[in-house]
This record gives C-alpha cells, structure tokens and sequence, in this order.
C-alpha cells in the first residue's frame, strides 16, 4: 500500500461493531468503508483462517489495515520476553496470510513492563527486526494506562530510540486526549514513523481512564473531544495512512452493526468536512454546507380516530385555529401565530388505538434542495414521498428515531398550497406565537447516533450532555440548536431498559410553544378548559425556600401551575399539558432575559404529575 | 422514638425504589419496612401536603425516620449563610408537618464551604439551635466528595466542636467505606451522638466516588464492602436507631418497586443474620441456619412436543438413560452416574415453538425442611406444587428468573418414587459422572437481587463479578458456591438492553456435567451424534500462540473441539453443545488441579460459534 493511494481511506476497526466478524464485515461493507482493523478477538471466534478471512474481504472491497492489538511485548524477564517474542512470530504468520503489513503494540500494562527506555527501545527494535524479515511493521501506541508509556510523547522516545525502519508510532486520540497531550507536539514527528492513526472521540467522565476508553468512547463528532484539531496535527506531521474508527462502547457493542457502521462512516463525513478535508468521492462530491435553518415551518403529528378529537380539541383550547384541510389526506392544518401542528390521521395503524406521536418536523430551510443534498450526503434514509396532483414537492429524510424531517421554505406556493382553507380565521389565540422547541424520547440504540445526525445533516450544534434522575430511571438529554436558536430540538433517552415495571408514559414526545406572556397565556388556557398538567405546591413551595422569588410571581406560578428555572443568563417559565394519546403532550414557555435551558430541573416533577394522571385513567 | 423503641427497626429512603412516592410508600409498607427516609425531590414532586403525607404514612404504619438531604448549608459569605438558615427554617416546617424529629444535612460540596473546624462548627450550632427551638435536630454527615469535609472523623470533629445537643452524626457505610475510614474509630463517639445510620453496599469499581456513589450502589450483601464489621461497629457504639438503607442505584431505579423493596428487606435480614444481631419477630423467630447443600439432586428442563425429543435425544448422545417415566405427568427421568435430568412436557405453553429451558433446580440439602423454612424466612416466593397421590412432597421457592428451587434429600422413598422405571439400565455412558454447575441468565432487572437471594436463601457464597465483551454486549457474571463447590450456580446478565438487533441466543441457560476424561467423553459424544459445538481452529492456534501448551493436549483439543482455561490453581477442558431448542446447551467439563472457575474467557467464541448455528439454522 503506497503512502500516496492510502490517503483519504476510511477504515473502522471490527470491535467497533456488534455480532461476529461475518456480521461485522458485511455491515462496515455495506457501509462503504474502504478497510478494516481486524480486532484478534473476533478473528479467534471467526471459523475462517486467515487466508479464507483475507479473500472475503477482497471479496466486499475491504482491504485489512491493522491487525490489533498485540499486548505486553516487552519484558524485564528474559524467558517471558522470549515467549512473547513466540507469540509474536506466530501473529506475523496470521498477518502474513491476512496480507496485511501493520500490527499495533500497545505499551506494556504488566508487572514486569520494561521501564528503561533504552532497554524498551532494545526489545521493541528485536520485534521490529523479526517483523520487517516477514515484511509486516509494527505500530507502537502509548495506552493512556500504560506501566511505563502512557503518553504519546514517550511512545515516540521509545520509537525514536529504537531507529528501526519497521518500528513506527500508532497515535490514538482517545489516548492522547483523555491524557491532555497536546498534538502540536506530532511537529516533530518524521511523517513516515506515523505508520497508523485510531480516531475516536469521548464524553468528558470523571472516571478511571481505562473504563473510560473500554466502555465510554464515542464516534467523531459525539463527545467532547477536538477530533478535527487533533487530526489536523496528524495530517500537518505528514501521516498518509487511513482515518480508521477504533470506539469501545457498550451500546455500540449490542446495537445494529448495519446501523452502527453507518453512524461511523458519518462521523468521518462529518470530521473531514469540519477540517476541510474532502475528497471528491465519484458521483456525490463533497457534502454541501448546511444552509441556515430559520424555524420550524409545522409539526405533524400522527394521530387516529381516538386521539385525533382530543389532541385536536387541546390545540383548540391552547388557542389555535384549524384553518386548512389536505386536498387528498386526512390532514388537518392548525394555526397560531407562526405555530403551525398537522394532525396526520392516515399514518397509524391500527387506529383507534389512541396512538399520538411525532410523526415529522418541517425545517424552514434558506435552500430546501441544498439541505436534502447535504442530508443524503451525510447518508440520512431519504425518505419516498408520495404525492398528490397539486402537492409540494417537500423532501425528507428519516431521523435516527423514525421521524420525518422536512425541508421547505413556506410561501403561498409551497406546502400551504396542499391545504384547503376551512374558513376558519385565526383569532388572537392565547398568545402563543411559535415552536420554541420539540423534546423527542430516543430508541435507547439511537442516542449518541442521533446527536450526530442532527449535528452533520442539519448542522446544528449540540449542547452538553445533561442526566436527570426521573422517577423511572436515569434519563440523558441533549439539545441541538441552530444559530439564532431558530431551531431547537431536545433528545432525550432512558439510560436503562424498562423491565415489566413501566407505569409512566413511555417515551415521551413534547411541542413547546413559545409566548410572550406565560402567565397571561395560562389563565386563557385554563378558561378554555386545555388540560393542564397540576403542579405541586410542594413544588413551590421548594421554589420559595430555595430562591426567595418575587411573591408576586411565585403567586402567578402557583395559581397558573407553571414551573420555573434559571440559568446563568435569566429566567423561564413553563407549562405542560396532560399527555394527548399514547405520549404527546405540549409546552408553553417564556424565556426571560436570554435563558437558554429547557427547564431539565423540573422533568422528574413532571414526570411524575403525567404517570399520576396515567393511574387515575387506568385505575 | 425513644432510642430503645427504636431498635432493631428497618427502614429504607425513598430513593431506593422507582416510581413517585406513592409506589414507593406502597412498596415499602409491603415489604415490612418499619419506617422511611423522605427523600426531598420525592417530597417535592408528590401531590400531597407534608401532613397528608404523614397520615398516608400512618395508614400503611411507616414512620418517618428522615428527611433528606439538607445540602450546602454552611458558607464563608454570611448574606448566603443567612439565606441557608431560612431555607433549614422552611425544612423544618416542613418536617414539623411530617411529624419527623431529624434532618440529614450533608457536608458541603459549594464553592463557598467553610474550611474552617471552628467557624463550621458555630455555624452547625447555629442551625442546630433553630433547629431545637422547632423540637427537631440536624444529623450531620460527610459526603465522600464534600469540599472540606470528607471523611466521617472530620464529621464528628466539627459536631464535637459544635457541642450542640440537637447536632449529632449521621454515618453511611457508603462514604466511610469508600474513602477507607476505619470504622473501629466509631469507639470514641458517644452513642447519644449517632443520629442516624445509612447502610449501602458497593462493588468495588475504579471511578470518581460522586459517580459511584449516585449509580452504583447495592444493598447489604450484594457488594464488595464488609457491611457485617460496619454495623458492628456501630451498634458498639452505642447507636440505637433504625437500620436505614439508602442505596442510588441505576438498575433500581428503574425496576418494579414492590419487588426492589423485598430485595432490600432481604439484605437487611441478611445483614442481621451475619452479625447476630436477631430480632425476634412475631410469628416466625430469625431464620434457621442454612442447611448444607451437597448438589444436584436433578435439573429440570421445560420442553414441548419439538424440543423434547431434540433434547431427549441429545442426551441419549450423552449416554444419559431414560429411566424414568413420571407417574402422573409427562416427565421423563434422565440419569447417567449422579447426574439426572427431567424433562417435563408439562409447563411449556403453547407447545410446538420449539421452547427448551431451565424450569427447576433441585438441590440435596442435609435438612430439606430447614431449607424451605429459611428460603420463606428470607422471603423467596413459595411456590404450590400441585401434587399426584403418590408423589413426594417437594417444597419449591421461586428464585428471581422463576427457576423453581427444590429441597430434597434424593432417597428410594423420595421424590425417585414419583416416577416409574421404564427397565433401561444405565450402561458405561460417556463418563459424565455428575452436575458440575448450571448457568443462568438472569432477567436485566434482578442481576443484584439473584446474587443475594442465593447468598440468603441457600447460604451459598458469591464469588467476585466479571465482565466479558460477548459478541452482542458486555455480559456480567457471577458465580455462587458452597462448601466444597458441591453446588455452582453461574448467574448472567446482558448490561444493555437489546433493540432490534439480537441474532444470538437470547438469555441462554446450560447444564454444565462433570466428567473426569473430557477426551474420551468427547470421543464418545461424537461417535454417538451428540451435536457438538465446533470450535475454530484460530482459537486453538492462538491457545498455542499465548500458552505453548503440550502438544498431545493440543491436538486432543483440536479433535475434539475443547476450550481451555487456566487459574491460579488449574487448568480447565469444557465443550458445549449447540443450542438445543430455544435457549438451552450442554457443557461437559473436566476440572484439573483444582481450577476453580467456569471459562468465562471463551464465552465470547462459545457464543459467536451458537449464534453462527443460528444463522445456518435461519438462512
């Protein structure tokens, strides 16, 4: 493999998919990666011998780039160091059948690692000399827990030291980053002794490093960590070699390899893109910027001959108008302000089941075309549509969790066209002028993949990671949001699986509306009979206790049943609705001097408030 | 609650269960908790007024122990200390409404927290004489992560400062334990100054205290921590109050709440039992001591008109005899040397899918009657047993998965007299000679709750946990033995949940026979069609690549498809059938010099090799 023709490959090591290697490969294929790293415990559980492993990977386009890992090579104990140097012959074999020319060495986590860094750089150009006799290399790379090297730069003494043409450096971003190297340092590394590079990013977690990187690393683009500044070190030192995934992660570990595969090779999109690396792929090109997103044109919900009246009376109650009918569905368009919701009733089956639910957004897009392109570049499902004579032609995608997202710029001429009015005209309302945000529950395979989806395809920009402990488990949120906060969208998932005992409302779906006047809004609300969500005085009473609020205000939220939070910017307030069939239920929110939160603090309250309601249903 | 009504009272906090305050006051009334600790977020988001609160408590005849926690209540700025003081002002009317005489304030965690013992130690005193002027007092207690106050001595040294009658200690073996305090220093504090008491387990895990303490907690007896020397301790001391658990949990706090508090009366029963601190209770006295076990009387599998004879004849190919027909039911007595199997057609619903599982294990017990007693003492569900006129009088209890347990003493007047001899007379067979161990999935939610129920019930010891990276996810592991391992239960659990994506063996079960020439065993199986587990030849290369093993030993290995493993004591030969209906195999296990564990480093090939099977089966 030239240095040259390897440059811009992809690559995703084995461990990073669920199943056995037959699945593995045929995922990280169908993925369109151009190799592998094969991980030896999945060739030790493969039935293929290496040879039969090597043809069917030519087989599916993926060349081995790595075989990995090697552990514990060096010894201050002669006969141990001479076992290892056995073993080590023995997996140039296999690599030598594999056809492939790189094994990674990890540094040393045994007792009898080598701590000298002569002596090391001794023993490694030992195993380098056996290795360059069958023609294979070996990629050194610092663990980040390492006995004696555990940081890049100390890995590089060593290969500097050793001198041997078949003795090179892996760098690994996990390991440099979860120890805070700095990867300007690569500068000084000849670029032809960077024989390999393992891209993975991480959450910041307080804890042991290597359960860290074991259970915890995520796809570029998913965590905290700089993968493009560090891989612009990489490439500015002169590494040749492909961009290959290694991510320990346990949802990863059982989660769809298919899916799993392509969430990866988006991060790579993604990553490439965020340094300015593209290369033109045959056909597609380089994904297209992300134009601006400028609100959500409508929210449609799907709804059926249960839930449809209800949901459609609460929207009545909360002040909006039905002003349009489908030309040809059963889609009934409601208005308020620049708040539009569309109960789709032609989409759940079986109806009459109560089933209310996200069925899609629609994304005011300054370029509707370009959004699509750039979703399908970023390999979201685009989605088929089918269409009547005289309706729009509105591209979609589907989001990780199921949703529609569409594209449109709303004018007379476009979506709106579809709809007949009812001549219904829209009142004043109760005020509520916009979509502020949508909280959507994510499948709990699906969370980390769809931060990364809306980051890449829609080009927002993810918010930390926050966890609530709500009444039945542990519970991850995430907002994504566009510039301006035009576009607010928040994620969430049960960070456990639900046994038998799940009482409350599974996987909760929220539209919150914007107002100017939450409290005005509340009282107009009541009056119109919308089902409000009862809050606790305990509540505020703890309010009182904890912040000394305005008694007036602390009045308004006790009579209207608002919640309250706080942020370092200011101040917001919030309502809920009782839940609408299966697990919808709408907000209202004012946001007061610029907070910029989405009153997480107060989900337990209401959560319990919703699973209260469900037990006075069923009971 | 005068100090002596108090002992030997159990309570649990609220935060231990899932669910709002209402499922979990019913939780822990059921489970016979005598009192509770009112968590605060509970509080705060339940529908009723403290005093409706504490008459709902009344009813269900929990008295409240606690409220908790008070946080942050000490500062160097005195405009926010003032602010604290009102907020413990607003707790204490609370906990005046309660009708609960005693607050846990933790040590401060702020940025703001007093360094100083003297200056904490009057502003403590301060809050403890607002707290007297209310009849109510302040248990102060070290949070592990608290910013100058960590450890339990700095505790006592700043209340010994305060000299405050209504300030004393509140101890939880979670932050003593996991900072490495030494309870034996409990010996100088004056028992009058023990306020409180919070008992929680914990496995021993390498990461940041907070987060270990917030997710990874466990009741007494399903940890790493010697609880028993921790109360005992304690209880020297002079503390006279109830026995309170506050366990953070992950895992419980998503599970069924009625049946998490059971799982933590249990551990309060065990905890008591290991220290000998036993209060008779009415009606039932302390459990009887645990019987020994001396091993499997039979295992019983569940199979229907598809599986059964799949099965059946598998054990044939093991040289199993079928020498037993049931008297009344369609079971059949299977036995090869000590080892015997039942197969019942009777309890698989519909029949026909193929279903094959673990449907009972009976153990030989020195004193089945004492078994029985102490598994209802230690609150496992007793089970009917719908009985013929001429069969043997089995006590079951259920354990957490519904596997039936059965006490028995294997005798001509036994429960073999149940079944009828078919005339077939067990020949050599192929050398099994006994039930080594069986092996278990647990459902996700009762992993914990498994281990201590075998702990408590059969008295058998818990070996530590492991983690292996299977194929489809992290699978968790533990075993439980008893004396002489005559009995070996490994209990597994999958860490995630499963979305879609689950190819392998869902929740797969064995029976694992000793034998003590797995060679020739094998040799035999294979010549009478058992079918056997392949096993690739990259294993059995890499076994020779790490280890150098005999050369004979590793061309018997080769031929006969065995998995090796190796401890501090010996070595370990094991080969696995393929999946026989829906979740079942067989092991056939050779153990030398004394190894002691059950392969767990060859289950990710085992079931990468029965998933590929499934595969084949389904293509």
């Amino acid at each position: 493999m030239s240095a040259e023709g390897a440059r811009g490959r992809r690559a995703i090591a084995t461990v990073c998919l669920s199943g056995t290697l037959e699945d593995k490969l045929a995922a990280a294929a169908a993925a369109g990666f151009d190799g592998i790293e094969v991980f030896e415990p999945d060739l030790i559980a493969a039935p293929w011998a290496p040879k039969e492993l090597a043809a069917r990977c030519a087989d599916l386009g993926l060349s081995i780039d790595l075989y990995q890992p090697f552990r514990d090579l060096d010894s201050t104990d002669p006969g141990r160091f001479a076992r290892n140097l056995r073993r080590a012959e023995r997996k140039f074999d296999v690599m030598a059948e594999l056809g492939t020319d790189t094994v990674l060495v990890c540094s040393s986590v045994a007792a009898d690692a080598v701590a000298d860094a002569d002596r090391l750089a001794e023993q490694l150009a030992t195993a380098a000399g056996l290795a360059a006799d069958r023609g294979v290399r070996i990629a050194y790379e610092a663990l980040a827990w390492g006995r004696h090297v555990s940081t890049w730069d100390r890995s590089w003494d060593v290969v500097r030291r050793a001198d041997s043409p078949a003795l090179g450096l892996c760098l690994d971003s996990f390991h440099v980053l979860s120890r805070g190297g700095d990867p300007a340092g690569f500068a000084e590394v000849p670029g032809d002794k960077l024989f390999f590079l393992q891209l993975a990013d991480a959450p910041r977690i307080d804890m042991d490093v290597l359960q860290w990187s074991r259970h915890h690393r995520l796809f570029p683009g998913q965590g905290a960590f700089d993968l493009p500044g560090f891989l612009d070190h990489v490439l500015a030192a002169g590494y040749t070699g492909p961009l290959s995934l290694e991510v320990f992660n346990d949802v990863f570990r059982q989660a769809d390899p298919a899916r799993t595969a392509v969430d990866a090779m988006r991060s790579l999109l993604w990553l490439e893109e965020a340094l300015a690396v593209r290369r033109p792929r045959p056909g597609t090109g380089a994904p297209p910027p992300a134009p601006s997103l400028t609100g959500y044109a409508f929210t449609e919900l799907a709804v059926d001959g249960l839930s449809g009246p209800q949901v459609g009376g609460a929207l009545a109650a909360l002040g909006f108008t039905h002003t349009g009918q489908h030309r040809s569905k059963p889609v009934q368009l409601w208005e308020q302000g620049r708040a539009r919701v569309l109960l789709n009733a032609s989409v759940v089956r079986p109806t009459g089941a109560g089933v209310a639910e996200v069925a899609a957004l629609a994304l005011e897009s300054e370029d509707p075309g370009r959004s699509a392109a750039r979703a399908e570049a970023f390999l979201a499902p685009v989605l088929p549509r089918t269409r009547g004579v005289a309706e729009a032609d509105l591209s979609a995608v589907a989001a990780p969790d199921g949703t529609q997202i569409f594209f449109t710029r709303t004018g007379p001429d476009g979506w709106p066209a579809d709809f007949l009015p009812t001549g219904a005209v829209p009142g004043a309302g109760a005020g509520l002028t916009r979509v502020d945000h949508v909280s959507l529950t994510q499948p709990f395979d699906s969370f980390d993949e769809a931060g990364l989806f809306y980051r890449a395809v829609l080009g927002l920009g993810p918010e930390s990671v926050t966890e609530v402990a709500a009444p039945f488990g542990i519970v991850r949120s995430r907002a994504v949001t566009g510039p301006g906060r035009a576009v607010r969208l928040a994620i969430h998932v049960s960070l456990l699986r639900r046994g038998e005992w799940a009482p409350g409302v599974p996987a909760p779906q929220s539209i919150a509306f914007a107002t100017d006047d939450v409290v005005a809004a509340a009282r107009a609300l009541r009056a119109a009979g919308t089902p409000l969500l009862a809050v606790p005085a305990n509540y505020h009473d703890d309010l009182d206790a904890r912040l000394e609020l305005d008694p007036g205000l602390l009045a308004d939220m006790r009579e209207c049943g608002l919640f309250y939070d706080e942020d370092e910017h200011g101040r917001y307030l919030h309502l809920a609705t009782e839940v609408l069939g299966s697990r919808v239920f709408f907000e209202v929110v004012q946001r007061l001097e610029g907070y910029d939160g989405y009153g997480t603090a107060n989900a337990a309250v209401r959560m319990a408030a919703h699973r209260r309601l469900r037990t006075r249903t069923t009971a």
